[in-house]
C-alpha cells in the first residue's frame, strides 16, 4: 500500500525511469524547472549545496595536483574564432600532405561549434561592432591569455581550472543536469613543454576522475572516443560514462590531449632551456552538473534520492522525539549535533512540529544518508535509533556516537558502490554474434532496450558505421580495460583484445 | 633610494592614486586586464581567492541571518520587461492621483535600464523569437519565480541570495573592480508579509554591511540616497560609501526597501492568516567586487597591497632561512606551518631559492599581513622573526606562536581600521558657507579636489540641484548620523539636523 506521504508527493516508480527522473529533481527540491527559458533551471538551495559539495571534490583534487583556480570572462569576441579557423586550415593542409587523419577532424567541427552558441549582438540599443558569444567551453578565451603568460620553460607546466557557467544553444530535448542550456561547468586547462608531459597530465586526469567517481559511489566505463567523437582539435579524447538505470550512458567527464594543435592556432609557445622556441602541448579536462544527474539517476529509488555521504548537504538528520513530554530531549539533541559537527559531520536538527513519519518521508525523498531519533526513553538508556537511507534501523549507544555514525556512513557508501556496480554489470551484456550483416533482422530482434553491449572490435571507421547502423546504438570507443584473451572482432572477425561498447548515449 | 625590486615592478607612488590603482591590481596579480574586451578582466588565482574570502564573509552573514543560497539563470527573456513596464504604468497612475512623488521614479528608469544591458539575439545562426538579456541584477528572473513559490503567510519571510556574474553595457571608462562590464555580484532578495517586516530586514542589512566592512577594516559613510538616485521601484535606497584616497566615494553596498511596488508588478502575493490576499513587501541588498576595489584602494601603500587578515589568501608567509646551512630549518618550518594551520590560520611556505629580500618584496606587493623568518640561529634559540606588513619587525618565541600570530593579526587589523579612519576624517571637511549663490566664484574657488564636503541640508530637489551645480559634486543623501544640534541648511538657511555630504562619486 502506498503511504499517503508518498502518494501526496507523486513520485513515479523508478522502474519508469523516464518519468521518475524529471519528477524527483523537483520533488527533492534540487531545481525548479518553471523558469521561462527551457533548459535553464533555477538551482534551489538543496540542489546548489549538493552541487557545491561536488565542486569541492573537484577543487580538492585540483589543489592536490597543483592546479590553480582562475575565472575568465564569459563573453568571447567573435573575431577570435578566426584563430580556430586557422587551426582548421592547418589541419586541412596536413591532410593534403597525407598525415594522420585523426588530425583532420576540426574541419567540419568549428563551424558547427559556432552554430551552437548564443550570440550577443547588442549593447543596449546599439549594435556591437564585433558580436560576442557566450562561452560553450573556454579554449578560445583562455589560450588567448595563455599566449601572453607563457614565455619560457620555467612557466611550464601551467595548470589552471575554473568552475563557471557555460552556455550551449541546445536544440535537443533538455533534461535537468543532463542536457541544459546554462551549464554548471568545471574545466581544467594545462600547457606543457612536450607531448610526454601532456600525456602524464592525461594520466593524472584519469586518476582524478576515478577518485571523484569513487567519492560519488559511481562506477563508470572509461573509453577513448572514436576519432569522429573526438573533441575538435584534440589528438584524442577519453571519457568516463556512467550507465543510467534505463541503460543510456551519460558522459560525465572527458579529458583531451591536444598535442600542439591548439597551441599552434593561438601562438602558445615558449623558449626552451637551449633558447629554441617550441609550441606547448596541451590538455583539458571537463566535468559538469551531469555528475549530479548521475548521482540522482544511479542511486535514487522509489522513495526519493539517495545521496552519497560525500555530497549530502546533511549527512545526519537529528529528530528529537516527544520534546513536550521530556524537556531534556531538545538540549540533548543540540549537544549531539555539536558533537557530530565537531567530528566534521554535516548535521541538521529537524525540530518541526510534525509527526516523525512526515520527517522520515521528507528526508527519504531528499536522500539524507542517516536519520537519527532521540526520545525520552533513548535518553534515559543512553542510546538512540539510527535509520540508514539504504535500509535498516538499529539502536546504537550515544557513547562513541561520532565514530558509530562515521562507520555507518562508510558502510552506506560501500553499499551504494556495490549496488551501483551490480546495476552496471547487469546492464552490460555481450553483443550477440552478427552473421550476414545486411538485413539481419534476427540479429536486431535479439537486442534489448536498456542494455549496453560489449564487443570485441578492431574494424575501420566504415565498419564502425555499419555496427552503429545495425545496432541503432553508438560506439563508446576503446575501453581502458581490454580483453584478457583475443576475441574475434564483431564485424571483421579478426582476433583482437580491444574491448568496446555500444549503447544509447544521452 | 628606490630598491631595485620596487623599480623593477614599476609601482607608481600612491600619492598619484589614479596611476597607482590600475597598476597595482595587475602587479599584485589580482587580475589581468589584457583580455580583448574592455571592462572584462581575467581573475587570477590570487585575486580570485581574495574575492572568494570576501564572498565567504557575505555567506557567513547570510547563514547567520537565515538567508538561503540560490542560483538563478543568467538569461532573462526580453518579454518579462513587460512586467517592469506595468510597474511604470502603476506609478504613473499614482502620480496622476497626486500621491507621494517618491513612487514615480521608475518612469524614466526602466527604458534606461533596458539600454544598459547586453542582448542575446541569436542561437547559432537562427534569430531567437524572443531576445534575451544578460541579467544586470536579478529582480525580474527572481520575482517571476517568487510568485510561484509564495502562497501563504507560512512561506514568509522568504530570504534568498545568490553570488553570480552580472553584466552591464558600460559606456563610461572602466576600472578593475570599480566599473566593469562583467560584475562579480552578491544580491540578497527577500519577501515579507508587511512593510514593518521589510523595514526590519533593512535594519538587518545595515547591520550586516557594517559587520562585513568591519572585517575589511573599511570605514564608510551610510546615506539614504536622494529620491533621484533611488533604485527603480524602491521606496528608498540606502548605501554605504567608502572614501578612496583621491577623495572619490565608492558605493560598495546598497539596500533597498521596495514596499509592495515590485510585488504588484510580479503578482507576488500571499494568503494571510485570515484568508485575505495581500501583496508582499520586499527588500534587496547588493554588494560586488567593489569591496575588493575598496580594500585595494584604501589600505595599499607605495610598496603594494595591504590585505586585511580576514581576506588575505595567506595571512602568514613562512620564510625558511639558510636551509642549506642547517638541515633542521625546513622540517621546523613545516612543523610551524602545521601548527599555524591547525590554529585556523592561512599560511604559505615560500621556499623558493631566491634571496630573502626578493621574498619580502614579493609579499609586500601582495600585501600578506605577516612574514615570518626562521633560520638556524632562531631555531637554536627557540624564536623567529615576524614582520608586519604595516611596519615593524620583532623577535618572538616559537612557544605559543599561534596565539602570538593571532594577536599580531588582530593588532594589524586594528591599525588598518585606525589608519583608514584617519584618512576618512582627513578627507571630510565642512562645506564653506554659500553666500549669494549665483555666480559665486569665490565659493567655488574655496573647494578642493579630493575632499568630501559635509553640510546641513534640508532643501528641496531644486535646491539640491543648485547645490550640485555649484559644487560640481554629487549629493550622497541623508547621512545615518545626523548632527547633534540644528545647523542652518547650506542652501535655505533654515535650521536642520540633517547631515549630508557632497562628493565626486565613482
Amino acid at each position: 500500500m502506498a503511504s499517503p506521504g508518498k502518494a501526496k508527493r507523486g513520485i513515479p516508480s523508478k522502474s519508469d525511469f523516464n518519468s521518475w527522473y524529471p519528477a524527483i529533481v523537483e520533488i527533492a527540491d534540487l531545481v525548479d524547472k518553471r523558469y521561462p527559458i527551457k533548459g535553464m533551471d533555477v538551482w534551489k538551495p538543496y540542489g546548489l549545496t549538493t552541487m557545491t559539495l561536488i565542486d569541492d571534490l573537484a577543487r580538492s583534487e585540483m589543489a592536490r595536483t597543483g592546479h590553480q583556480e582562475y575565472n575568465f570572462p564569459l563573453l568571447v569576441p567573435g573575431d577570435l574564432l578566426e584563430k580556430e579557423n586557422r587551426l582548421v586550415s592547418r589541419l586541412k593542409a596536413a591532410r593534403e600532405a597525407g598525415v594522420d587523419p585523426s588530425e583532420l577532424r576540426m574541419e567540419d567541427e568549428v563551424p558547427g561549434f559556432e552554430k551552437e552558441v548564443y550570440w550577443v549582438t547588442h549593447g543596449g540599443a546599439s549594435e556591437l561592432e564585433v558580436p560576442m558569444f557566450l562561452r560553450p567551453t573556454s579554449e578560445t578565451p583562455m589560450y588567448t591569455m595563455f599566449s601572453l603568460w607563457v614565455r619560457s620553460h620555467a612557466d611550464l607546466p601551467l595548470k589552471t581550472f575554473q568552475i563557471v557557467n557555460t552556455f550551449r544553444y541546445e536544440t535537443k530535448q533538455t533534461r535537468s543536469f543532463i542536457r541544459v542550456r546554462e551549464i554548471h561547468f568545471f574545466e581544467a586547462h594545462t600547457a606543457h613543454a612536450d607531448e610526454a608531459d601532456a600525456s602524464r597530465q592525461i594520466e593524472e586526469d584519469a586518476d582524478m576522475v576515478q577518485r571523484i567517481l569513487h567519492d560519488l559511489c559511481l562506477p563508470s566505463i572509461v573509453s577513448q572516443r572514436p576519432v569522429w567523437d573526438t573533441f575538435p582539435g584534440a589528438w584524442f579524447t577519453k571519457a568516463a560514462d556512467v550507465v543510467m538505470p534505463n541503460g543510456r550512458t551519460l558522459q560525465v567527464a572527458t579529458y583531451h590531449h591536444y598535442r600542439d594543435q591548439w597551441a599552434g592556432a593561438f601562438d602558445l609557445s615558449y623558449e626552451d632551456s637551449d633558447g629554441q622556441t617550441k609550441l606547448c602541448h596541451q590538455t583539458t579536462f571537463g566535468m559538469s552538473e551531469r555528475l549530479l544527474g548521475a548521482v540522482v539517476g544511479v542511486h535514487g529509488d522509489d522513495n526519493g534520492l539517495i545521496l552519497p555521504p560525500s555530497v549530502a548537504p546533511y549527512q545526519v538528520i537529528l529528530m528529537p522525539i516527544a520534546v513536550h513530554a521530556d524537556k531534556g530531549v531538545l538540549p540533548a539533541v543540540n549537544e549531539l549535533a555539536d558533537i557530530l559537527t565537531s567530528a566534521g559531520l554535516r548535521v541538521k536538527i529537524d525540530d518541526r512540529d510534525v509527526r516523525p513519519g512526515v520527517k522520515h518521508y521528507d528526508w527519504e525523498i531528499k536522500g539524507a544518508p542517516i536519520r537519527l531519533e532521540l526520545g525520552p526513553r533513548d535518553l534515559s538508556e543512553g542510546k538512540c535509533v539510527i535509520s540508514l537511507r539504504t535500509g535498516g534501523k538499529e539502536e546504537v549507544p550515544l557513547d562513541g556516537i561520532s565514530s558509530t555514525i562515521s562507520g555507518a556512513l562508510n558502510s552506506l557508501a560501500d553499499e551504494l558502490r556495490a549496488r551501483a556496480n551490480t546495476t552496471l554489470v547487469d546492464r552490460i551484456r555481450p553483443l550477440p554474434s552478427i552473421e550476414g550483416i545486411e538485413g539481419n533482422f534476427e540479429f536486431t530482434e535479439q537486442l534489448e532496450v536498456g542494455i549496453v553491449y560489449e564487443l570485441a572490435f578492431d574494424g575501420s571507421d566504415s565498419d564502425a558505421e555499419v555496427l552503429e547502423k545495425l545496432t541503432g546504438l553508438t560506439l563508446l570507443g576503446d575501453c581502458d580495460k581490454s580483453f584478457d584473451e583475443p576475441r574475434p572482432c564483431a564485424i571483421t572477425g579478426k582476433l583482437t583484445q580491444r574491448r568496446q561498447h555500444v549503447a544509447r548515449m544521452y
